[in-house]
């Protein structure tokens, strides 16, 4: 056997965790629902061409190449969508969603693996930022519906910087000032100013800084925002004219990592320790690069930074679940056909139920349900055989009773 | 751009098409759950060196594997289970789910691409029959809940061919054998036998096929099967006594493809022209070649083969579904923003709802709602507005009525 167990950057998710992650994958799910997003599922191998086509130097360089084809694991959902939706007649505005499996190939940190999940919503063929504000809407909700608090949007425009560098005259390096910007959380302002400052020289520097670090409400923020570019400035406007009730902040500092946005970019914050939840943006451009031109925005949820500060929170209110099973049907010697039955009785009324494999004692099975931390075990013996009942155990309480199998199915449902 | 867009043998799956595979995959979830099976997922990569342990030549030669690195895709999803069992301390008996991708690098052919899904569901650590009879139960509850009549389970023991083999001395030619025999269904009858005659002589083929050809009831195979391997008969003999209510049918012939079973195997037939829709069987040597040994076996469904089975069901009822949403609330110029609080009503009280994002005509909007299949229109404008109603059409019947929203909520969800 190899020595680690999994390949690096990769790990197994054991039933404990798979519960959490089902939880997140399954309310996200439900919520993309609600909002009329439809289904739509791509290979885990795309061309390398396709991949690469928009992906920026430092995400092609992230790619895990299959030996001896032209293909490879895609690094996100957005561009097999674009490649998709840019070869077919789906009606439009065509919304999507997707909660799957993606790969880069960079070097794993703290809460960031190789193989990792996202959970995206896309709206392909809209230009109005009426999409936008049912994105971050839809982020809101289904974060809201996981048991966090209403998360903080920050909300910024592709197009600020665009007119910076066109006004500053940095157009060329406008990539390189972006990709700095996008480290001061990483590597501090300070450091950050002087290599822009190195970059694009002191006075060009004043002026951009003092521009994206302008304080204030967000109207004092546009009103900045409109002398500069005043599309830039009306775009975010309506994005927050249909945000009613929601947390947005404009920042105009927020950069996001990935090369094909074009318009307005957000970053869903819900924790000061853990960077960003999820996060999107508008890429008018990605489609036309794989057949038919059209506009699209989308955001994305990170399946395994929620894991975690669910983890966090249910880990104040004690652990988690270990198993959907609610009741272990527990059998005397002889009489496991009538635990099977009784099993089969409760699954009829939707309750998850396990009974015996192996032929245990008693003991044992009782062991084996607590080590799940099963709430019910229903025993089944001679006396309950010959009465047609179960006696049925709350192993939190303590209570024990014998009852019919109805009266105890309805006792389980009651709790 | 690639002529092709997707990798050979590898697909897109539209909107109409992955609500009809998330319908098969959630509903054999929740049977999963309903027995207590438990979630357990792996990543899509692992060590070539795992993968190869016990695959047999055929599929070894199948593996996808990356660049510049011994690792590659799985080409199941019971090998990285027997990986994971094999080094981990989980209660026993540990009963796993998974629901995911595979891939295997075969020349594809109809209903088999290179990339697909497996439904599966593994007991490791019993060693009792009583698991086979719950993986037959299991699966057969899946396919019912899919809204299938109940399936036809093959059944056969690993342990006749062993004793054949020892009894006819061909010994060291079993797995050749095995392999023919395999291919009656794309071959016939008469060529396999021609050619296990050649390998292993007339007099050992006369009689190793007339024991595999015994006709008849269950019983009257079990005792010839007794002869033979008493073993072998007790083993199927139990599991019979635990399928209650479900149609197994032992029959000799039944081989499977993979080289890890050990023990009782067995395949789901739904339909004469599709092949199986599943098998598995135990492989109880599995686990020691990757750490603790232990005994397992398992059950795998095949999602594909589901699908096309329900869309030939569907077929006879008229179309699939192509969204999960039930309402679009559709709005005259200038009502977006009222339009978009009744969808939140809707939302809230569970419906999945749509409303306008492309600032279109009240014509556009119901086209968009028709393209769809959407059951119901709410529409929104300047009397709506003032009354506090909506105005909602049944697309079905094309009824139209001016009620409160929570009116036409409750309209919505008669239907």
């Amino acid at each position: 056997m190899a020595e680690k167990l999994t390949p690096k950057g990769m790990k197994d998710f054991l039933p404990d965790e798979m519960l959490t992650r089902e939880r997140v994958m399954e309310k996200i799910v439900s919520v993309y629902r609600l909002y009329g997003f439809r289904p739509l599922d791509t290979p885990a191998l795309e061309y390398v061409s396709t991949l690469k086509a928009k992906s920026g130097d430092e995400i092609a360089g992230q790619i895990f190449k299959l030996e001896g084809e032209e293909i490879g694991l895609r690094f996100d959902l957005t561009v097999p969508l674009a490649r998709v939706a840019a070869n077919s007649a789906l009606p439009k505005p065509f919304k999507r969603y997707c909660v799957s499996t993606v790969w880069r190939k960079e070097e794993p940190q703290k809460g960031r693996m190789r193989e990792f999940w996202q959970a995206d919503a896309d709206i392909i063929g809209s230009k109005s930022m009426r999409s936008e504000a049912e994105l971050l809407r839809v982020a809101n909700d289904a974060i809201v519906a996981l048991g966090f608090r209403k998360p903080l949007f920050l909300l910024n425009n592709r197009k600020v910087m665009d007119a910076l560098a066109l006004k500053l005259g940095f157009g060329e390096k406008k990539d390189t000032v972006m990709r700095l910007l996008d480290k001061i959380d990483k590597i501090g302002m300070p450091k950050v100013r002087y290599d822009v400052e190195t970059l694009i020289g002191k006075e060009g520097a004043d002026e951009l800084f003092a521009i994206l670090a302008c304080e204030g409400s967000n109207a004092e923020k546009l009103g900045a925002c409109a002398k500069i570019s005043p599309e830039a400035a009306k775009e975010i406007e309506e994005i927050l004219a249909n945000c009613d009730g929601l947390d947005v902040k404009v920042d105009f500092f927020l950069v996001r990592g990935l090369g094909y946005y074009t318009g307005p970019v957000f970053e869903i914050k819900l924790s000061e320790d853990i960077g960003s939840v999820g996060g999107g943006g508008r890429y008018d451009n990605l489609l036309s690069l794989y057949g038919q031109a059209d506009c699209a925005t989308g955001i994305s949820l990170g399946i395994e930074r929620l894991m975690y500060l669910i983890k966090e929170m249910d880990g104040q209110a004690g652990p988690g679940r270990k198993t959907y099973t609610d009741v272990f049907v527990a059998s005397l010697k002889g009489f496991y056909a009538q635990a099977a039955g009784i099993a089969g009785e409760f699954r009829k009324a939707g309750i998850a139920c396990e009974s015996d494999l192996n032929e245990r004692s008693l003991g044992k099975q009782f062991d084996y349900a607590n080590s799940l931390g099963i709430r019910f075990v229903a025993v089944v013996g001679e006396k309950e055989a010959k009465e047609k009942k179960v006696t049925i155990r709350d192993m939190q309480s303590g209570k024990e009773e014998m009852l019919e199998i109805g009266d105890a199915i309805a006792r389980v449902r009651a709790k």
